[in-house]
C-alpha cells in the first residue's frame, strides 16, 4: 500500500512517520509513505499558497492550483489515488473506516490550514472528507497522521500475527481488561491473585469479565456489538443486576 | 498554562509542538509545554520501562514505578497537576472538554504504549482517561498532541482576537461555509457571484445559509444546538421541505 500526505509541514509529518511501529513498517517496506510539500507547487515568486477569501473575512484560504498540481504529481495520470481531505466537515473516522481504507492501493491525505481551502479544488479532486473527532485543530496534519497510524497497524506484516489475533478477534468489541506487571506488590497495591495462579482458564475468564465490566461502565454504546457467549451474557446480566441493587 | 507530555518519544512530540500555531504560542510564552521521557526514570541498568504481563499474554506492559517517578518530578509535591491518561478506554475528547481543560493551570498527558500500563499506577495517580476517537492507535502520543493542540488554540492570545471571535461565536454550532480565493475562475469553475458583489449583508446571509445546509446534510446531530435566529430557522425549514420534495 502507498500513502501520501499533502501538507505545508512535511518535515514534521516525516518525524512522526519515522517513529515507533509506523517507522519500522516503513523501513521494512510494508508500506510506502511519503510527505509532499504543497508549497513546492505554488508556481509563483514567493511560493505563496494562500490568499484572502472572496467575500471578505478573517484569515487566508489555500488556493486551488498548488493543491491541484501537487495532487497530479502523485500519480501517472492513469490510476487516480483515493484523495481524502482532513476536514471538520468530514464524516467521523473510526476503526471500520481504517479497515476500509487499508484495502486501497493508494491513499492520499490532503491537510488544510488557515481558514480552509478553495471549495472548487475539493469539488474537483477530493473523494471523501474525514474528521477525527468533534474538536477544532490547527491543521489537517495531526488528523492525517492519526489515520495513517490506524491504517498502517492493520496492514499485513506490520504487527506480529499474535498481536493481530489478540486485537482483532479475542476482545473484539470490548475495551481491554486491566494489565499488571512486576513487581507483584507496588506502593502497597497487590496484583489480583488470579493472575498469579497459573490457572489459564481462570485468568482468561477473569480478563473477559473485567473487559465486560469496564465496557459496560464506560462505553455501554459499544457493548451491543460485542461477541459474548452464553456464560458471558449471563455474567453481564448478573453484573447489571448487582449494580442496580 | 503549563502542559507536560510524559512519553517514550519526546523528540517526536517536541517536533510537533514546535510547528505551526502551537510552536508560535510556545515561543511567545503563551503556554509552557514540555515533553519528558519516562525512560529517564527507569532506575535500572538497561533503562527498561516495560515487562511481561502477569497472567501471561502478548506484548509488554509499562511498569508503574518509572511512570510514578516521572510524574512526581513534574511538580513540587504540593499542587498536583491534573493527570490525563490517553487511553482507548477513556471518555471521548470533544471541544467542550478542550475548553474545560484550558482553564486548568497544569495539565499532564501520559502516553501509553505496548499492551498498556500497569493498572495500579493508573489507580494511584491518574485523574481522567481520555480517548480521541473509536480507532486503534500505536500509542498515546498522537492523541496527547491532538488534545494539546485543541487546548492551546483556546488559550488567550494564541489566536488573534478576530479569529477567536469568528470561530467561537459567529458560526458556533455550525460547520463552516465554503471558502473561495483567487482566481475568480479556476478550471472553468466560477466563484459564487454573491461573494464578488461587495454586498456584505448578502454575503453574510449566503454564508450562514450554506453553513446551515452543510450542517443539515452532514451532521444533523449537531444542528440542534446551533444558534439560529427566526429567519434562519425559517430558511432551514424550507430547505428541509425542498429536499424532501
Amino acid at each position: 500500500m502507498k500513502i501520501d500526505i499533502m501538507t505545508l509541514f512535511p518535515e514534521m509529518c516525516e518525524t512522526v512517520l519515522d517513529t515507533s511501529i509506523i517507522g519500522r513498517a516503513r523501513k521494512a517496506g510494508k508500506v510506502e509513505l511519503s510527505c509532499v510539500n504543497i508549497r513546492d507547487f505554488a508556481n509563483n515568486k514567493h511560493n505563496k499558497v494562500d490568499d484572502a477569501p472572496f467575500g471578505g473575512g478573517m484569515g487566508m484560504v489555500m488556493a486551488a492550483e498548488p493543491i491541484y498540481n501537487c495532487f497530479n504529481s502523485l500519480f501517472d495520470g492513469e490510476t487516480k489515488p483515493y484523495l481524502i481531505y482532513m476536514s471538520p466537515k468530514g464524516t467521523t473516522f473510526n476503526q471500520n473506516k481504517a479497515v476500509e481504507l487499508s484495502k486501497k492501493e493508494h491513499v492520499v491525505f490532503l491537510c488544510g490550514h488557515y481558514e480552509g481551502i478553495d471549495q472548487r479544488v475539493i469539488d474537483e479532486i477530493v473523494d471523501e472528507e474525514i474528521s477525527i473527532g468533534d474538536y477544532v485543530l490547527t491543521g489537517g496534519e495531526m488528523p492525517a497522521l492519526v489515520c495513517a497510524d490506524a491504517i498502517c497497524r492493520i496492514l499485513p506484516g506490520v504487527l506480529s500475527d499474535e498481536v493481530c489475533f489478540t486485537e482483532e478477534s479475542h476482545f473484539a468489541g470490548l475495551l481491554e481488561y486491566p494489565q499488571y506487571t512486576r513487581p507483584a506488590i507496588w506502593n502497597d497495591r497487590e496484583v489480583p491473585s488470579v493472575l498469579l495462579s497459573g490457572n489459564h482458564a481462570e485468568i482468561a475468564k477473569w480478563r473477559k469479565e473485567k473487559a465486560i465490566e469496564i465496557t459496560y461502565n464506560r462505553r455501554p454504546d459499544i457493548l451491543e456489538n460485542a461477541v459474548l457467549d452464553k456464560k458471558e451474557k449471563k455474567f453481564l446480566e448478573n453484573y447489571i443486576k448487582s449494580k442496580s441493587e
